[in-house]
C-alpha cells in the first residue's frame, strides 16, 4: 500500500447540494420517493470514509506498480483487488442505475457526488469501477430483454466489468470511419477488427468483461449510419448465465503512459481467429447514436474528475503551506514565516480554491439539470433543463480539463522542489489528468460543438435563455453592495460573450469559416467563466445571507466567509480574462491558416 | 538505446546569430580574435551532428532506465557513458571557458547555441556535462592559484565532475539560512551537514566529483555574511593531483521525480564520520555572492533549456501533423485531411513555433548582452549591456519556464491520444521541464527580483533606457506597412508596462505592499512579452528586407516568409495578453491576502 494522501473534505459538496441546488426537490419525483435527505447524507458520509480508508491507499500503487501485461493478460495493482471487494460488499458500483437489475436508484447528482470522493482517492481504480455499470446501462437502455437479463445484474454488482471499444488506429476523432467488421452469424455477429486506447479492455478484477464494440455490419452504408453497437463478452455467456468458452477477444498490449498507470489502456484484437461472437445491441445503424449517451456521460465525468483532483490537490498543498516555514514576507522583513503567509502562495492557493469550487458549481449544476431533464414533473422544466445540460456539457468537459492541468502546475509550484518529487501526490495528479483534455472528444471538438451546434440549438433559444437568466440575476441583485463590483464585471463579461456569439453568426454569413475554429477554444473558456461566475455569485449571496442571520457557529462562519472571498477572487482574477481573450478573438487574426505549410 | 527523436534544425539559431545579433562584432574583441565566423559555423554544425547522432539516442534511456541508487553509489543510464566519452573526445565540456585550463575560449553565445542542441537531445545528460566546467569556472574566478591548478583542468575536460551544494531540508529559497558547518582544520576546513536536491551529487561518469558547498564557518555572523564557499572533493586530491582517500562526502539517496530521471538529484551527507575536508574558495563570508555568479548562469540556462525543449517539441509534432490523417476541415466537409490542415492544429503549431522563436530571441539577445558586457571595447556599451542582462535575466528564467510547460500541453494535445503515451517524446519533455519554474529561484522570486530590484537599478535608468529603445524602434519603423498593426500593439503594450511600473512605485509609496507580490508574476509576463515582441519585430523587418532583395532561393523564402508570419502571430496572439493582465492587475484585488487563514 502506498501513502494515503486523502485530505479533502465534503463541506463545499454539501453546500452546493443542499444550500444552492436544493436537492430536496428531487424527493418530490416518484423515482426518488423512497429516499430522504438523511439517506443522501449517510451515503455521502459513508462514501467519503471508504474513499479515505479503502481507496486512497491504492493511489500510489496505481502509479508505482501500475498495470502489467503478460501474454494477453493484464494484472492490476495488487491493492486494487481488495478495493474491488469493498466496492462489491458495499454495492458502490451502480448507484444511479434503476433497481430492476440491482442499481441503487439514486439521483444522478448524489451518485456523482459520491464519485467525486472516489475519483479524488484513486481515479485509476474508479476507471475500472465505472465501466461495468456504464456499459450495463447502455444495454439496459438499448438492448433486448434477453440481453438485459443476461448481462445487467452482474455488470451492476461488480461480478463482471465492461469496456467501450470505439477508437481504431486510423480513427480517433472520426468515429464514423471505423473499419471493424460484423458479419451476421445466426442470432449473433462475427466481429473482426482491432481497437486501441481501450480503457479497462483487459484485467483480472472480474471473471468476465462485456465489451461494447462499435463495428460495421457487412454491406452497411458508409459513414455514421452504417455503424452498429455490439455486446462482445470476453468469455462467452451461456443462456443460463454461466460462463462458456473464451470468445476470441484478446488484449495484445497496453499503453505506456504519462500517467494513469493504474488504469489499463488496451489494444484489443477481436476475432483474430475468426471466433469472436457478439450480440447486436438495439437497432443496426444506431451504434454511434447510442454511443453518444455514453460519450456525453464521459464528457460530464471529465469535469467531475477535474473537480475531484482539484479538491485533493488544494487540500494537500494547503496543509503543506500551513507548515512549511520559508522566507520573509515581501517588503516586510522580520522572521521567516509559514509560506501560507506569503502573498504569492496565497494567490496560488486562491487560484486552486476558487477554480475547484467554481468548477464544482458548474459541474454539479449541470448534473442537476440532467436529473431535472429526466425526472421533473413539469414538461417545460424538463425541456429547459435538457437544453441547459447540452449547452453546458462542452464547457464542463473542456474548461475543467484544461484548468486542472494548470492547477497541477500551481500545486507543484506551491510545494517547491518537493512538488517535483513523488513524495507528494500533486505531480501524479498533474500527469494523470493530462488525458482529460483529449479523451471523449478533444477540447477543440468541445469548442466546435459549442459554437457549431449548441449556440444554435432551438434557433439560439437555449443560449439566449441562459443570457437572459444571468441578465435577470444581475438586475435582481444590483443593490447588493458586497458584490457590486463582481456583478458589474459579470454583466460586462456576459455582454462580451453574447457579442462574440453574434460575431460567430456573422463569420458564418461572411464565409469567414476559419475564424471559428481559430478562436472557438478561447470562446469556450469565456463562456465557461461567465457561467461559473454566475453560479459562484449565487453561492456568494447565499453565504452572505447565512452570515447575516446570526445563527452560524465558528466553523460555518469560516466556510461562508471563505465562500464570499472565493467568489470575489474568482470574479476579479478569472472572470476578467474574458476581456483579454475577446480582444484577441476580435483581431480576427488568420495568420495560422494563411501561413503556407512549407513555411512551418 | 532508446528511440531517436532529434528532429529539430538550426535555421533559426543561425538567423539570430548572424542576421539579427551580428555576432561578427565579437571577432573585433581581443579574446575572440583567433576565431572566424566559419569556425563558429563549423562548431555549431558539428555540435548538431553529435547531438543528433550520439546524445539524442540516450534521451529515453534517461527516463526509462534512469539513475539507480545503491549503497551510496549512483549508476547513470548505461548509454550515458558512451555519450560522455564522445564529449571527452571532442572537447565539448568547457567551450566558453578561457584556454588557461583547457577551455575553448569561445564566445558565450556560441557555447550556449551549442548547448541548445545538446539540451534538445537529452537535458538529463547535459545536467551532468555542465557541472564540471560550471564549478571549475567558479574556482577559476574566485579560488587561489593552488586550487585552480589542482582542479580546473580536469573539471574542464570531463575527467572530474562537480556539484553545487546549496539547499538544505529547511532551506530552499532562504540560502542565507544554511546550517552546514565548516570548522577550520589547518589549511582546510572540516565540513559537516546534509544537503538536498543536489544535481549530479553522485554518479559513475567520472572518477571524482568536486562539490562546491555553501557552509557557515564556526563563529561566523548570522545571515548572508556568515556564509562561505568550499571546494569539497568526493575523493581527496593529493597535492600532485593524484587521488587519495574517499573524503566522507556520501550520497545517501536520490529523489524519485516527476521527470528528469536521467539526472541524479541527490541527498548528500558531508562529514557524517567527521572526516570531510574542504578548501575555502575565495574569501570567507563571500559564499553567497560567489554563488550568485553560478545562480545567474543557471537562471539564463533555464531559458535556454526551455527553447531547446520547445524546438524539438515543435519539430516532432509538426512532423506528426503533416502525416496524421483525421477529420474534415471545420465547416467545409469533404475528404479527411492531414491534421496540419486543421485550423485549430495550425493554431497550436503556431503557438509552439512563435513561442520557441520568441523565447530564443530573448534568450540569445540576453546572452549576447553578457558577451558585450564582458568584452566590448566601449565602456558605455559594457555598462548598458550589463544593465540589460540583469533586467532581462528574470524574464528569461520565469517567462520561458512557465511557457515551456504550457507548450508541453500543446504538443501533447496535437498528438491526441498518442501524446499521452510514451511512444512520443513530448510527454517526457512536459515532465522533465516542470522543475524549471522552481529551481534556481522560483518564478515568483524572479518576479520579485524584477519588480523589487531590477526596475529600480541605477535609479530606474536601466528600465527607462529599455522603454526608450522600444519607443524609438516603433517611431523609426512607423511607416512599415507590413507590421503597422503589430507596431501599434507593441506601442500600446509598452505604454501599459511602463504604466504598471509607475503603479508599483506608487504602491511602495502608499504602503500597498501586498499588491506587489500579488501581481508581480503577471507583470513579469507582460514585460517579457513586450521584450520578445520587440525582438521578433526586429527579426521580421530583417526577413522582409531579405524577401525584398530578390536573392533568396526557395528554402530561404520559406524561412523568411515563415518568420514574418510568426512575428505577426506572436504580436496578435501573445502580446495582447498584456492588456488582459493589466486590467486584472489594476483591479488591485487583495482578496488573497485579506481572506483569514481559517477560511482557506
Amino acid at each position: 500500500m502506498g501513502q494515503n494522501f486523502f485530505k479533502r473534505d465534503d463541506r463545499d459538496i454539501k453546500f452546493v447540494l443542499r444550500e444552492q441546488l436544493g436537492i430536496e426537490r428531487l424527493l418530490d419525483f416518484d423515482v426518488y420517493a423512497g429516499f430522504t435527505l438523511e439517506d443522501f447524507d449517510m451515503i455521502l458520509d459513508q462514501a467519503q470514509k471508504i474513499a479515505a480508508n479503502d481507496i486512497a491507499p491504492t493511489f500510489q500503487d496505481g502509479d508505482r506498480q501500475g498495470c502489467r501485461f503478460d501474454q494477453g493478460k493484464v494484472a492490476v495493482p495488487d491493492s486494487f483487488h481488495r478495493a474491488w471487494d469493498v466496492f462489491r460488499e458495499g454495492g458502490w458500483f451502480a448507484l444511479a442505475m434503476k433497481p430492476d437489475y440491482g442499481g441503487q436508484g439514486l439521483p444522478l447528482i448524489i451518485a456523482e457526488a459520491v464519485s467525486e470522493f472516489f475519483m479524488s482517492a484513486n481515479f485509476a481504480f474508479a476507471c475500472f469501477a465505472g465501466m461495468g455499470p456504464g456499459n450495463g446501462s447502455m444495454i439496459e437502455s438499448y438492448g433486448s430483454q434477453a440481453l438485459k437479463d443476461l448481462f445487467c445484474a452482474k455488470m451492476y454488482n461488480g461480478t463482471w466489468c465492461g469496456s467501450m471499444c470505439l477508437t481504431e488506429t486510423a480513427v480517433g476523432s472520426d468515429a464514423h470511419m471505423v473499419s471493424t467488421k460484423a458479419l451476421p452469424d445466426g442470432p449473433y455477429y462475427k466481429i473482426q477488427g482491432t481497437k486501441i486506447f481501450i480503457t479497462s479492455g483487459e484485467h483480472d478484477l472480474t471473471e468476465n468483461i462485456i465489451h461494447l464494440v462499435i463495428a460495421r455490419i457487412e454491406g452497411a452504408p458508409a459513414g455514421a449510419k452504417g455503424v452498429s453497437l455490439f455486446a462482445v463478452p470476453k468469455i462467452w455467456v451461456n443462456e443460463d448465465g454461466s460462463l462458456g468458452e473464451p470468445n476470441d477477444a484478446v488484449c495484445i498490449g497496453i499503453e505506456h503512459k504519462m500517467g494513469l498507470n493504474g488504469s489499463a489502456t488496451c489494444v484489443m484484437n477481436f476475432g483474430e481467429n475468426g471466433q469472436c461472437r457478439g450480440y447486436l445491441v438495439g437497432e443496426a445503424g444506431m451504434g454511434l447514436a447510442y454511443m453518444f449517451q455514453m460519450v456525453n456521460g464521459a464528457r460530464m465525468a471529465v469535469g467531475l474528475e477535474s473537480v475531484a483532483f482539484g479538491a485533493n490537490i488544494y487540500a494537500n498543498v494547503l496543509s503543506y503551506a500551513k507548515e512549511r516555514v520559508q522566507g520573509t514576507p515581501f517588503g516586510k522583513g522580520g522572521e521567516r514565516v509559514r509560506i501560507v503567509e506569503h502573498a504569492d502562495v496565497r494567490r496560488m492557493l486562491m487560484n486552486l480554491k476558487s477554480l475547484t469550487e467554481g468548477m464544482r458549481a458548474l459541474v454539479y449544476k449541470t448534473y442537476f439539470m440532467e436529473d431535472l431533464a429526466k425526472n421533473s414533473l413539469d414538461e417545460g422544466e424538463r425541456k429547459k433543463a435538457k437544453g441547459r445540460l447540452e449547452l453546458f456539457t462542452p464547457l464542463v468537459k473542456a474548461y475543467c480539463s484544461d484548468r486542472i492541468f494548470e492547477m497541477g502546475r500551481e500545486g507543484i509550484q506551491i510545494l517547491g522542489g518537493y512538488g517535483f518529487t513523488k513524495e507528494y501526490p500533486v505531480e501524479q495528479y498533474a500527469r494523470d489528468c493530462k488525458i482529460f483534455s483529449i479523451w471523449d472528444g478533444t477540447n477543440f471538438i468541445q469548442s466546435a460543438d459549442l459554437v457549431g451546434r449548441k449556440l444554435n440549438m432551438a434557433g439560439g433559444a437555449v443560449f439566449r435563455d441562459w443570457v437572459a437568466e444571468i441578465t435577470a440575476f444581475s438586475l435582481d441583485n444590483k443593490t447588493e453592495k458586497a458584490f457590486a463590483r463582481e456583478l458589474e464585471i459579470l454583466d460586462e463579461a456576459l455582454q462580451t460573450v453574447a457579442g462574440l456569439a453574434l460575431d460567430y453568426a456573422r463569420y458564418l454569413g461572411e464565409g469567414k469559416l476559419d475564424l471559428i475554429p481559430l478562436t472557438s477554444t478561447r470562446f469556450l473558456d469565456c463562456a465557461a467563466e461567465v457561467a461559473i461566475a454566475h453560479l459562484l455569485l449565487e453561492q456568494g449571496l447565499i453565504a452572505l445571507a447565512k452570515l447575516d442571520d446570526g445563527t452560524c457557529d465558528a466553523a460555518k462562519r469560516n466556510f461562508y466567509q471563505g465562500k464570499v472571498e472565493t467568489v470575489r477572487y474568482y470574479c476579479r482574477n478569472f472572470l476578467p480574462q474574458v476581456f483579454g481573450r475577446a480582444r484577441i478573438i476580435r483581431m480576427e487574426d488568420t495568420t495560422a491558416t494563411q501561413i503556407p505549410e512549407s513555411c512551418l
